[in-house]
């Protein structure tokens, strides 16, 4: 690939230059420094989405994507598809609402396949994330199903991460994503003309009300949305403007992209170490069987690594 | 330590003996090797049990204890502190209902503290699990609070998982837990005498409706208990035998078995190899701003490791 006149084609609103240097990047092709070299810097907010099947992800990042082109910004999606085995890994199962934006060469949606290995995710899906930054998008939306892992890795890659919840839905299984409370920037109650939308924001409240927050932290903000009328998008858009400007304020938004990049970089390694210091079945059903301590396993592996 | 001395008074229910054993273990003490060997064997059923605060995991516990040495069976607890920032780190706030089993010798009560880096929980705890199995516990209980993380982990060293809920804390609060609800074998309703219990086995229901299962696959039971008036107990006990029973009867608890010390001798090695090859901020940084790819990091990081 000509790494330099691609660049300049995906900068300029060529999709098929963006998918063959999203492309590289994701494989490791050796042209993969030079495509860095070439696309560092940029400024983008980079939005991850999460929530469970049917609280309208695809119909709220085809809103978003309106939201930010009526501003005059361009925007990347990537489509996470963790292979949960509670998703199935439906994704975009309504793709057709993008097809709104499939004329507007500012926008650019791809999904991204998990690797199926623990740090896959981070690894790919970060460089992927930096480059569009560099190639001029101003938004870049990570969206995802799933539940647990796949969440909380894709928090490690956003700037701010929203949780999608919808009303009437039962809320114990509704929560059941909420396992990934932890990591939410802001609350999306989405569906909110459907009955159940202020239980659900009472909910989130009550949820919140168990962690403890220290001084100057950030307070996650509830935004009710109907997306598929457009209403609560400028309340949602202004909330992520908000927690941009609250990342950005203080340093944390340089030390959550280190933190990033020092995770991705530690999934390589560690993929590679593993491969490298073997834990063998045979070790582990001595170590089972009681025979050798854990410890003396440890020292074999080890030893035995190169 | 005179290891076999001791180990034969820990056998005899010395609890001063079990404990000093169990600090040896934990602390990778130099005898660890001659302990592991002492004492490898036994045949425990291993539960853990998680849940969110307040929904009376002591008193379950307690009363396990209760109905276990009604039947003769030695018992011991490790109550693990995740020391997370939801749960605050209270833990067993209500010991006082352990001093039912205070004088008795065949019951062993311990708190083990997590590490504070992931895979010390499992490291350290998994070693104890086996010792005291090897003492001749007929089964040992984890108790853990928290959210995520350390409940993977108990799943990990436990061979049934027990997740508890309780009625009246809300439903989406008491769901946050159920993040977890991959890894429970059997879901426990206690305090099943208050208003809303048939509600949250209804709410397990639909959750569990969502995951699916192939034939021959263990299908969680919902046992609904008043731990502190002994009901459900029986139907709990038998639960518990019946997923023991499911999980010997096709190699599967020693696949656990081997998998849990695979995991733990992962979680030693990582922790070495992780000191060996560090990433550092300042290479992190160098890939958040482009200036190098995430692979041409990972190989500096491979050659200046030792």
């Amino acid at each position: 690939m000509e790494v330099s006149g691609t660049v300049a084609s995906a900068r300029a609103g060529d999709r098929r230059a963006v998918a063959r240097l999203l492309t590289a990047v994701e494989n490791r092709a050796p042209e993969g420094p030079e495509i860095a070299a070439a696309t560092k810097g940029g400024d983008a907010v980079i939005v991850g989405v999460t929530g469970s099947p049917g609280v309208g992800k695809s119909t709220l990042v085809s809103a978003l994507i309106g939201a930010w082109r009526a501003q005059g910004r361009r925007v990347a999606v990537l489509a996470v598809d963790p292979s949960s085995p509670f998703s199935g890994g439906a994704l975009l199962g309504d793709r057709v609402r993008m097809a709104d934006h499939a004329l507007d060469r500012d926008v650019y949606i791809r999904s991204v396949a998990t690797r199926g290995h623990l740090g896959g995710l981070a690894a790919g899906t970060g460089a992927a994330v930096r480059l569009l930054e560099g190639l001029g998008f101003d938004a870049v939306i990570v969206e995802t199903v799933g539940v647990g892992q796949a969440e909380v890795e894709i928090a490690g890659l956003a700037d701010t991460t929203l949780l999608l919840l919808a009303p009437g839905m039962g809320d114990a299984i509704q929560a059941v994503k909420a396992g990934v409370v932890e990591i939410a920037d802001l609350y999306v109650v989405n569906k909110a003309d459907r009955p159940g939308a202020d239980a659900a924001v009472r909910d989130i409240r009550a949820m919140m009300s168990l962690v403890r927050r220290g001084p100057g932290e950030w307070r996650q903000p509830i935004v009710k949305t109907v997306a598929h009328q457009g209403e609560g998008l400028d309340e949602l858009v202004a909330g992520i403007a908000k927690h941009r400007e609250w990342l950005a304020g203080s340093d944390r938004l340089a030390a959550r992209r280190r933190d990033r990049a020092a995770a991705e970089i530690r999934a390589v390694v560690e993929t590679e170490l593993r491969r490298r210091y073997e834990v063998t079945d045979e070790l582990a059903e001595h170590v089972a069987a009681g025979e050798i301590d854990v410890a003396e396993a440890a020292r074999t592996v080890l030893e035995n690594g190169a």
